[in-house]
C-alpha cells in the first residue's frame, strides 16, 4: 500500500493531498493555515468529514510534524513508512526544469536560484521541501514545475520583442505557469475523445482567480497567455493581464506611485476588481451585473472577451483546433462565462448545447455531437499530477 | 480648380501633397526635412521629377511660405487663391474627436490640451497648423486624426483591465492609431468587393515601421491592436509591442536604467532590431535570413506569427471575417511576410494564390476566386482621405 503525498506550500500556508498509489485514490487531504501567525488552523478530511483545530504553528516543520502526527493519530495510515514519496509543487522552474525533477541538494540549490524569477512563490516552496526533509529525510522528494510543462514553446512562442541581450542575459521570455494544470487536463481530454494525443490540437482555459490559455499541440504546449510572469495574458480576479507597456510611467507620473507600486496596482487592484470596484470573486460580479450594475457587466465582458480571443488567436496559431477546455473553478463552474466565451465560434467550428453548458464541476462535453471542434469541462487535478510524477520518477 | 493640401508635420519636418478637388488627382507632393537645422533639404514633385533644394529653413513657418512661393514660382498653380482648403493629419484626438474637424481656436486648444496624450506627436502637428494659419490666415484648415477612426470601438475593446478610475480620471484608455489608414483601405475593400460596407466583417493589417491591425465590422472600427500609445500590439520595426508588463521594473533593475530609458529601449531597441541586431528593416532581415542569419529568422518568425494570431483573435472578435487587407510599406510589398501569416488560415476559410501573392505596391486579390475569405493588396492613402475630409467639411 504506497502512499504518496502531494504539497503546496505558500508562505503562511501548505496544503497537502495523501494518495493511495497507483490506484490515485484521495487516502486524505488537507490544509494548515496561517503558518507562523497566531492562530493557526489545521484542516484535516477524514472519511469526507472536516476536522479543524486551532493552534499556534510558529513554522513549516512544526505543521509537517503536525500533519504527520495526524495521519496516524487518526489511523489514516499505520505508520509513517508506508509514505514512500513526497511531491512538492514548486512555481518556478526556469529554463532548467522541462520535467519534474528528483530534489537532491543540486536540484534544491537551482530551485533557490530561480527564486529571482518567481519572488514570491519559489522561497515558500523551499521552505515547505525543507521542512519535510528535516521531518522525512529518507523519503524521496520530487519537484513538480508550474513551467516544466511549457519549455516545449518554440522560440518564436517564447521569445519578447525586445532586445535578444535580455533573453541571453537576463532569462527574459515567456515562461507559462498552470503548466501541471494544462497538462492533466490535456491528456485527460484526449482520453475522453478516445484519440491519440500526438494527433490532436487543444486550447485549455484555466480560468481560476488567476487564469491562463494554453495553446497544446500533440501534447505539447506551444503557446501560453501567461508570460514572464502570471500577470501576464487575460483579465483575472485583480490582475491586469496585457496592457500598453507605456501606462507604466503614464500611471507613475499620474498618480505618483513609483514602479513596485503600479505593479502592485497591476496585481492586486486591477482585474475584475478593478473594473467593476465589487470584488474580485466573478460570482459576485455576475450578481451584481444580473441587478444592473454597469461596472460589473462591463468587467464581465472584458473578462470574457479577451479568452475568446485568445481561443481565435491559439485556433490560428495549431491552423485549427480540435477540441476546447474549460477547467479549475471559473472554468469548471460558470455556465455564463463558458457561454460569453463560446458565443461567436461557430465560424471555426464550434456548436455548443445550452442545456449541456449548465454542469458545473463534471466532467463534461457541452459540445453538441456534431460539433467539429468539442469543448469539454474538465476538473483540474493538478495534485494527481503530482503524486504521478512521484511515482514515475521514483520506481 | 479647387486645391486642397495635406499636410504631416513632424517636429523638424513637413510632408505635403497637393490635390485636385474632386478629381483627387495628386498635382504635386513633396517634403521638407531639417527644419531648424542647418542643411534643411526641400524636395517637390515637378511632372513627376523631384526637384531637391538645401538651404537653412529655421522654422515651420518658413518652410511653408517657401513651399507656398514653390508651388506658384514653378507654376504648378497660377495663384494661392487656388487653395481652397488645408488638412492636418493630428496624432491624438483623445475622446474628444470621433471625425475629423474645422480647426478653430476652440479646437486648436483641445489639440493642444491632448499633447499629454502624444507627447512627440501633437505638438509638431500643432506647429504645422499654426504655421499655415499664419501664412494663409483666410483659408479653412481641417485636423484629421488618427484616432478618430477607432472611437467607435466598444468599451469592451477599449478599456483596460486596471482600476476603472484610472480611465476616468486620467483617460487611461485604448485609443488606436493609423486609423486614416485603416478607414481607407476598408472603404476601398468594401468597393473592389462590390458589397455595402455596413454587410462586411474586415481586418486590416497596417505594417509599415509601425504596425496595427484593425477589426472593422460594418465599417466601423470595433478593435485594435495598438493602445493607449502606438508602442502596444504587435511586433514592430523597433517597438516591442505588448510584452509582460512586470518586465518592466525587472528589466529596471537589471540594468540600472530608469523607467523612462527603459520605455525608450521598448520604443527604438526593440522590434525586430532588438531581436535581430540587425536593423528595423525588414528587407534586411529577409536578406540576412536567407543568408542562415539564425536571429534574423527568429525576428521574422516572431514578427508574422504575432500578426497572425490577431487575425484569428480579430475572426473571433467578429464571429468571422469576410476580408483581410494588407497595407503600408510592409503590407504592400512584402510577398513573404503575408506568406508567413497567412499560412495555416484555411481553417477559417481563408485560400490564398502563391502566384498572386508575388504582387508588390498594387490593389490586388492575392486569394483564389473560391476562397470564402477574400485576401486583398490596398496601398494606402492617407493624404487623400484628409483631402476629402477638409472637402467634406468646409463644403
Amino acid at each position: 500500500m504506497a502512499k504518496v503525498i502531494a504539497i503546496n506550500a505558500g508562505s503562511s500556508s501548505l496544503k497537502f493531498q495523501l494518495f493511495d498509489m497507483p490506484s490515485e485514490k484521495v487516502v486524505t487531504k488537507g490544509l494548515v493555515e496561517r503558518i507562523g501567525i497566531s492562530d493557526s488552523i489545521f484542516t484535516i478530511s477524514v472519511n469526507d468529514e472536516k476536522q479543524t483545530e486551532v493552534t499556534d504553528i510558529p513554522d513549516h516543520a512544526v505543521a509537517v510534524k503536525i500533519l504527520l502526527s495526524k495521519l496516524t493519530d487518526l489511523r489514516i495510515i499505520q505508520s509513517l513508512d508506508e509514505i514512500e514519496g513526497i511531491g512538492h509543487r514548486v512555481v518556478h522552474g526556469g529554463e532548467i526544469f522541462n520535467d519534474s525533477a528528483i530534489i537532491t541538494d543540486e536540484t534544491l540549490k537551482q530551485i533557490e536560484d530561480l527564486s529571482e524569477l518567481a519572488p514570491l512563490h519559489n522561497p515558500a516552496n523551499i521552505v515547505g521541501i525543507k521542512a519535510f526533509k528535516e521531518v522525512l529525510p529518507n523519503v524521496q522528494a520530487v519537484a513538480v514545475f508550474d513551467t516544466a510543462f511549457h519549455q516545449t514553446m518554440p522560440e518564436q512562442s517564447f521569445l519578447y520583442s525586445l532586445p535578444y541581450d535580455y533573453y541571453k542575459k537576463f532569462g527574459i521570455r515567456k515562461y507559462g505557469f498552470h503548466g501541471t494544470s494544462h497538462k492533466y487536463v490535456s491528456q485527460r481530454a484526449a482520453e475522453l475523445l478516445g484519440r491519440p494525443i500526438e494527433h490532436l490540437r487543444l486550447i485549455s482555459c484555466h480560468l481560476g482567480n488567476g487564469a491562463s490559455i494554453a495553446a497544446i499541440e500533440g501534447g505539447k504546449s506551444i503557446d501560453t497567455s501567461m508570460g514572464f510572469t502570471p500577470l501576464a495574458g487575460v483579465a483575472m480576479g485583480t490582475r491586469s493581464g496585457n496592457i500598453d507597456p507605456a501606462l507604466i510611467p503614464y500611471i507613475m507620473e499620474k498618480t505618483g506611485k513609483n514602479v513596485d507600486e503600479v505593479l502592485n496596482v497591476l496585481n492586486k487592484e486591477s482585474g475584475i476588481l478593478g473594473m467593476s470596484g465589487i470584488s474580485s470573486d466573478l460570482r459576485d460580479n455576475i450578481q451584481a451585473a444580473s441587478e444592473g450594475n454597469e461596472r460589473a457587466k462591463i468587467a464581465l465582458e472584458v473578462f470574457a472577451s479577451r479568452i475568446h480571443k485568445y481561443i481565435g488567436s491559439y485556433a490560428a496559431r495549431m491552423s485549427g483546433v480540435d477540441a476546447i477546455i474549460f477547467t479549475a473553478g471559473i472554468g469548471e463552474n460558470s455556465s455564463e462565462i463558458r457561454e460569453r466565451v463560446l458565443k461567436g465560434l461557430e465560424f471555426m467550428g464550434v456548436y455548443w448545447d445550452p442545456s449541456l453548458n449548465k454542469v458545473r464541476g463534471e466532467e463534461t462535453f457541452i459540445s453538441y455531437p456534431h460539433s467539429p471542434v468539442k469543448v469539454i469541462v474538465i476538473p483540474t487535478n493538478e495534485e494527481v499530477m503530482i503524486a504521478r510524477d512521484v511515482v514515475r520518477l521514483t520506481h
